[in-house]
């Protein structure tokens, strides 16, 4: 193996991508390739006791017959982390879960050091290690899923604020006016580009456009609305289902905005299901991030898609081992 | 002197507030006390040559007859500041004024290190050194005048961001459909909260309050509404002006959440004329900024005023020296 020669010895990571359904595990090189890997069944509904289990099970089976070197264990979580103490605050979909060391619990089972950081923040991390992150300096990595997630790198670093709470992008009030976000806020870009809210909103509107192929592909059943669906007919030369990533990709830039006025960071890189969107999104993004943002910023303004898809969790987790957070 | 004691030597700054119309320079001590300090017209209709002519004039006047040992020259400056390279971009009000290198320029007439940082910067590190701010380890500067500006300390650090153009508070969107901003945006907090914004939104809004004590205390001429005579009509009782002030909150408030959902810094101080609204406007920012802000920082924030007033540029610019960016 390429890695071994390079480094001399065998130097790996353990990775895992603590899901609500499944736990992704995966025995990770220093140059991001999968050598092995294992995934079973969270059973959130069963308490914070079996998801630890679980995880604990799962690594064991993962290691049991090898014999390479394992630097840490990266970990990937939903819910509010405290990396330096290694505890997962109130994941959503986890019950019972109030406030638990997983860190340590996975530690003290393995006797290694463990990374623990929230989702979107690995994401960042595994895009500045493996991905188009390489060789930025700073960006924003924005994740598009049921949520808006966010993590910000800085000099290479991600950034977590006072108590480990910052990049919550998905929070970035669009309109203080607008629609009830689910944080209790009002007009979060959340609150428009979730895929819970962005599948509503379109099911809503198909009512005015009965002649969007939208409705042809999902054969009239609006349960049946997905980005993948809505893609499916922009691509095909739907005008509203074009609109609708176009709609989209203006608003993100508008939050965008925002964040390059305060952070003077003009990179972003995007990605999550929601992503999928592919190049229309991004070009709406950056046309409206570049009319709205400073001056000085214009001209620096770049939307990259993610590098890493498949397996991007596990990957981003064991990137904490190797560069630290 | 006490700081002579303390310090065991004639340890002082140039403290330099260069301002669209005056030019306010002051001799300063490590402790902030202003001990001399001279003033001197910008004549900024005049071009670049003559304003740098003059802050050197300025200089030599205040130190022609001191023993005391200056340890750097610090200049607070409107335009975009590149603190590291010494230059001044498009101050607005100077006309002829491009991109000059005013550090150099100041640093080779005296031969002493000169710091410059933009006003908004200036006023942050004077309230992190000699204000509000001494004992806060990150904290939101927020200067509410003509326009809103923004300085950002993280680890009592200035930070810059990638290009200098860092902390734009003013430019956040609180509705990406709202009223056209200066900067070219819709929408910015600046669009609502900049005085000249809000006086003219005072101004239009008196036509449907015709029994607001508001029109006596301007006599009926709409050029006479400043800040300070809505906040007198308010103290007074008038319930039109106090609901300007506590609007003017709610919306100031729904910035600040974005910065706080972003950065996780969860501490304001509240500078500038237009923060003369005093109690009433603190205590409205800081229901808006808690009902919005994440759950997880909603404990923590706290809006402080600026402690820094007359003499908060001359100060803020001595802090530079004595504490770096």
């Amino acid at each position: 193996m390429a890695d071994n020669k390079m480094s001399g010895r065998n130097k790996y990571a353990v990775g895992i991508d603590l899901g609500g359904t499944n736990i992704k595990i995966g025995l990770v090189s220093p140059s991001g390739k999968i050598t092995r890997k294992y995934s079973v069944s969270t059973q959130a509904d069963e308490g914070p006791h079996r998801i630890i289990e679980n995880i604990k099970i799962g690594i064991h089976t993962l290691l049991a017959k090898s014999k390479v070197h394992i630097e840490g264990i990266g970990i990937g979580s939903p819910g509010t982390v405290n990396s330096e103490k290694g505890t997962v605050e109130n994941p959503p979909n986890f019950p019972g879960w109030d406030k638990v060391n997983l860190g340590r619990a996975i530690s003290m089972e393995f006797e290694k050091d463990v990374f623990l950081d929230n989702d979107a923040n690995v994401a960042a991390i595994g895009e500045l290690i493996f991905g188009n992150g390489m060789k930025l300096n700073s960006f924003i990595m924005v994740t598009l899923g049921t949520g808006v997630g966010g993590g910000i790198i800085i000099n290479r670093k991600l950034y977590h604020g006072d108590f480990g709470a910052a990049g919550e992008i998905g929070h970035i009030t669009i309109n203080y006016n607008g629609p009830k976000c689910n944080c209790g806020s009002y007009g979060c870009i959340e609150a428009y580009a979730g895929n819970k809210y962005l599948t509503e909103r379109v099911r809503k509107e198909l009512k005015k456009h009965r002649d969007s192929l939208l409705l042809k592909l999902i054969n009239n059943d609006h349960d049946l609305i997905t980005p993948r669906k809505i893609k499916e007919a922009a691509d095909k030369g739907d005008k509203y289902a074009h609109s609708v990533i176009i709609d989209l990709g203006t608003k993100l830039g508008a939050a965008f905005a925002t964040v390059s006025n305060i952070l003077d960071i003009s990179t972003y890189i995007i990605g999550g299901g929601v992503a999928g969107f592919g190049k229309p999104l991004l070009d709406s993004i950056k046309n409206s991030l570049t009319s709205r943002v400073l001056k000085p910023i214009k001209p620096r303004v770049k939307i990259l898609p993610a590098k890493l898809k498949n397996d991007a969790g596990i990957k981003g987790a064991s990137a904490l081992v190797f560069h630290g957070y």
